[in-house]
């Protein structure tokens, strides 16, 4: 079947771009002597996740201990979930998770961390804990300061064993030039890198000092600090990315395929890609809602759920009810978490159809 | 099981507050004697649509095939897709569809219409058609004006039954006090009217004169001129409703339910539910991304994927580790459809599970 066979809207995928910001981000990691880990809530389908560790990552990353168990399911057995697991439902489901995986978790405080660990023990289990630190986007984790104590504290809990450290630098996304990006990735490494010789004596196995996102990626550099890091968006690149230099247009590889169902005046046509397929996050610097990949000067000015409208009074595009057209979404994870199923796509031709399993998996 | 040990984040509907809106907007539509037809994209959800049956609802709306497809599933068989159906691919799955359910559906140009005609009358099918028209909010529709030739040559294919006309004031939402709301359905009602008196001649069966949203179900009146309105978020109400002057809090029976997951200092805490539970959307009015059921001086400031950032500095909420709060959508409609399944709860109690089994039907 052809691309332009593909009834809409439709999430695609091209494989080639894929392929090529697997290969490319990867690079990134070997050259700066850095284990990779991507995040996978950004495409949340096993088969990428796959695809991911064949192009060398040392294992993958989640958010939430649902996408861990898809993932497991799949077959991937090292998962590092970057987040706090806070109850003692969740911390039931994740030390049997630990049973049938490699399993590493995040924790920011003593009372978590207790909690983890009784858990952990029941289960005769050493849950392998990172601890989070926060380097300035002020989410989760604890003052650089306060690292050391917190680590002294989770190696002495029996079930657990202390992993290292781990932080997401995400304030990057406020950053207004590239030189801002790479100073927070400086800063990220000497605080990170710090904090790991510190705390290094209580690690059990390698110790692992983690970081990273899409935009810094390119910033690391050998002996920066860090032992790995954890991108998500750079398998798909999206409409941030290009606002945040990390990506051209033609690195690209989601796209919202979506036909014009009205045309009710000339250079105004709505598509049946609404809030629902695009999502409603805006992008960083850019204004409308995605980018047609046909033309950039289109802007898609609103959504409602069902419609975009877009405006072509910019644009050298002439559409007709029934065309279709391709857009590159403002937020790829968003988006992608708003389908069952991706269209892969290679020469413009369908080649696969990938189900995004771990979608609505916010538990 | 009590809602407090329901596994977070995870979306929350009280029946009580469901049932209470559905009671009241069924109540706005006879005392104006008019038809109630709800939209079923707020909910995608087949218990929710048959309750708006057993409410009195003479049948349902729904924004795409998919939606129709699980619903007629589901049994229910009157049923309105206020979209347009553009391409070969759509036309062949309304026809099948149609075969087995009572259908119709949105056109606003000959050439749409055309290709309906064709499908339609290549299954050996009469498909009720209702033209859309344009009041005010410049997305589908034709002109008022261009309305009456239209309805001509609709009447005039063969596969095709002109059933009435519809439309969807959604330019209310920019309406900035109760008046203008009010100003927006009067002008609805005597365009709709009009229009309705024209075409009544060409149309099949009952004469529908479509239109309606939830901020302006209380301001229609017998005689207003519609026949029909086709409110959606009435069902759940959120934040943007009680900025449209149409639903108090204690109205909205939709929520999130979510887990403090972090509390890095004081003032400040983190929840496990981010955009992929809220949603991006934001309110007309109200900042934040929600609105804390248990206070409303609390505001989400910021939501990353699966973070929401809840800053507690204006509020006397004391929130510790562990703690769960329930969160009120700015858009229900776009939160519903982020959730596989919604838990029922009546005083405080789970009562039952529902499946959102239209989620993710975008085509």
């Amino acid at each position: 079947m052809l691309l332009s066979d593909v009834e809409t809207p439709a999430l695609i995928c091209d494989l080639d771009r894929l392929t090529a910001n697997l290969g490319r981000v990867a690079g990134f990691a070997r050259n700066a002597d850095l284990e990779l880990r991507p995040h996978t809530k950004t495409h949340k389908t096993p088969e990428i996740a796959k695809l991911q560790l064949e192009h060398g990552a040392s294992g993958i990353t989640v958010a939430k201990i649902g996408e861990a168990e898809v993932m497991a399911d799949a077959g991937i057995d090292d998962i590092f979930i970057a987040h706090h697991i806070v109850g003692a439902d969740k911390v039931e489901r994740l030390a049997k998770l630990a049973e049938r995986a490699k399993v590493a978790v995040g924790v920011d405080s003593s009372e978590a961390a207790a909690a983890l660990s009784m858990g952990s023990a029941q289960h005769g289990l050493r849950l392998r804990v990172l601890i989070e630190v926060d380097t300035g986007l002020r989410r989760c984790g604890v003052r650089p300061e306060d690292a050391p104590d917190l680590a002294r504290a989770v190696s002495s809990l029996p079930g657990l064993a202390l992993g290292g450290v781990f932080t997401y630098p995400g304030h990057v996304y406020d950053a207004r030039n590239e030189n801002e990006v790479a100073g927070i990735a400086a800063y990220e490494c000497r605080i990170m890198g710090e904090l790991g010789g510190k705390i290094a004596p209580l690690v059990e196995g390698p110790l692992r000092v983690s970081g990273g996102s899409t935009p810094t990626a390119p910033s690391y550099h050998p002996e920066c600090g860090l032992t790995e890091i954890r991108p998500g968006t750079y398998v798909f690149n999206d409409r941030t990315q290009i606002d945040m230099w990390a990506a051209r247009p033609a690195e690209c590889a989601l796209t919202v395929l979506s036909t014009v169902v009205s045309a009710p005046e000339s250079g105004r046509v709505i598509l049946d890609a609404g809030g629902k397929s695009l999502a409603a996050d805006v992008a960083r610097r850019s204004s409308g809602h995605g980018m047609l990949k046909e033309d950039g000067a289109a802007v898609i000015v609103k959504l409602n759920e069902e419609h975009g409208f877009l405006d072509l009074s910019q644009s050298e595009l002439r559409l007709r009810l029934a065309d279709k057209v391709e857009v590159i979404p403002n937020h790829a994870c968003a988006v992608a978490n708003l389908f069952d199923e991706m269209t892969v796509v290679k020469d413009g031709e369908v080649v696969d159809t990938w189900q995004i399993a771990a979608r609505g998996k916010v538990q």
